[in-house]
């Protein structure tokens, strides 16, 4: 099934909605631009947002035995319990503001034990204990990468058959900064040392070993050009499941929520393979990862939130959900100045 | 009674206690940086945020008559029902994030009538209807001066004997971005041409007739050096009630939300007055208005949204709050590592 472009034949009447409400024209800057989006995306001036979901996707990276990471591998393991237990930052963020939090293990390199199975929102669809080393080998097989993006799909699917039309993308997965950089540079045609970051907080020598890594890794997977087989040598599985579910949630029409470095790199394939993926996507922050600006300037979108966040796990998604809330409200709440004067 | 510094000594522990939450140290960038503010203006590891409230401020300008803003001055009245109304722009953003709105008029040029005198929300300390023309006169008398910044001192006792420990201040003035930009032009020295801007959106002539009625209003007070002649001067209604509000409510121990452009400028006077209010102060947005970024670069500080809003009423400050929100559950809800390994 395509994506479609949005239908913009009625974006005039939209504008005049919003260009009514008691306000200088244009005042609310941002917020205009975010009602008018999401008025779009659900063809109507009186938009809503239902049951609003944030998904969290987790999975190992074989390039960690590399040393790309300021942490070791079985943090994502911890975080996992750490997120089912309710502690993490991702979940105190969709607490406050009403977003139903699922996590989904895509690919963690250990083994939840029976109660987290019994977890309502533990979703396991574990497609292999981690990626391989992609410095010597693909990352995933075709198979794999295919399992993972419909872990997404799936996924998306299953929450918006329970109304949903709202749902951000979230991560954990140590490592995944690297698969990030390297999707980057290959989508966007960046030198990687524009693309490579200091993640979860490598040093100077970190910083420099992880470019050289990430140099090994583009001459090994040299000339790849089709965006599933780029995706399968570079990827995540948590890559591959958002970015199959960035694309079915657009093709259903729902309000896609794009957090930071690694949730853009995710879209990055989704553009390359439907390019009206980005007519549905909100774009929550501007990482502080080094990368994360040029992605955004590369797709020629602007962040509603700077606040020099490098967490990943959906928080940038979640923080900027009032906003989202507050572009609607001001569609569906505010006074007209029709009405004013009536 | 004066407003103290901060005291720092507890510093340590609440940056351990930040640094101990289950993510990369600093990961949550600004909203690390709110959550010690905050923790320090209430001196505990685990602040709260109480009974919020929005105080708009109402006053009329007597410059209008100069031809300085897009809109007439009929508008802030209008306005002003529709704030009583529940319909504009601060009512929907108040209602969204459960801070309680009060209405105050300070000098609004027109009489409202008895039903909206007996709306709780509304407090009528009206100064006078509506300052003098600056050009020709100060705005306002001392003793006018000194009764609005009691008008704002006396709102904010009122609501902080209520349990209110945050407090965010509004306005609505046809005309003010004209005080706003005086007032920053004689506290920070900036030339006036790099104070002044759109504010409602006059156009380029509207601009250039802008900047040379002010011109003239600087030539008729030049040589003012006391922050409360210049106040007097320069000011509205509505900017010394802002200013004194936020005196009073530092000097209580409050946490203080700083919209915008006008916003700013009062409380460039309150910083001209106590430079100390800085420390419980928390800048909630960077204003479309030109002069409101450099603004922010002469106090040294950071915002924390940047949307483009030129609006006023305190909508920075609402649509802000989720982001206080945020950094006191931070501090309380999410895990430590200690307590993960325990």
């Amino acid at each position: 099934m395509p994506i479609l472009p949005l239908d913009r034949s009625r974006e005039p009447r939209i504008q005049h909605c919003i260009d009514q409400k008691t306000k200088p024209p244009g005042s609310l800057g941002q917020l205009e631009v975010l009602a008018r989006q999401i008025a779009l995306i659900q063809q109507t001036e009186t938009p809503a947002l239902h049951n609003p979901h944030l998904l969290v996707f987790a999975a190992d990276h074989g390039l960690t035995a590399e040393g790309v990471s300021a942490y070791p591998a079985s943090i994502t393991y911890q975080m996992v319990l750490n997120f089912l237990a309710g502690g993490a930052a991702i979940n105190v963020f969709c607490r406050q503001h009403g977003l139903n939090l699922l996590v989904c293990d895509v690919g963690v390199n250990g083994q939840f034990d029976a109660d987290a199975g019994k977890l309502a929102n533990f979703i396991k669809v574990k497609v292999r204990s981690g990626t391989r080393n992609m410095r010597y080998e693909p990352a995933m097989t075709l198979p794999e990468t295919e399992a993972a993006l419909e872990a997404g799909e799936s996924l998306v699917n299953g929450v918006n058959h329970q109304g949903c039309n709202v749902v951000g993308f979230g991560e954990m997965g140590i490592g995944n900064t690297s698969s990030a950089a390297l999707l980057m540079h290959w989508f966007t045609g960046l030198p990687l040392n524009q693309c490579v970051g200091r993640g979860t907080g490598v040093d100077e020598a970190g910083l420099r070993h992880k470019l050289a890594v990430l140099e090994a890794v583009a001459v090994t997977h040299a000339g790849l050009t089709d965006p599933l087989a780029i995706l399968a040598a570079l990827g995540g599985y948590e890559i591959a499941a958002m970015a199959g579910g960035m694309l079915q949630a657009a093709q259903l029409g729902m309000v896609v929520l794009i957090d930071g470095f690694i949730a853009t790199a995710a879209l990055l394939v989704a553009h390359a393979l439907a390019p009206a993926v980005l007519d549905y996507c909100v774009f929550c922050h501007q990482s502080d990862e080094a990368g994360h600006r040029l992605m955004l300037t590369h797709l020629g979108v602007t962040p509603l939130l700077n606040l020099a966040l490098r967490l990943g796990e959906g928080t940038g998604c979640a923080l900027a959900y009032p906003l989202l809330q507050a572009a609607v409200a001001m569609l569906n709440d505010m006074a007209s100045f029709d009405s004013l004067h009536a």
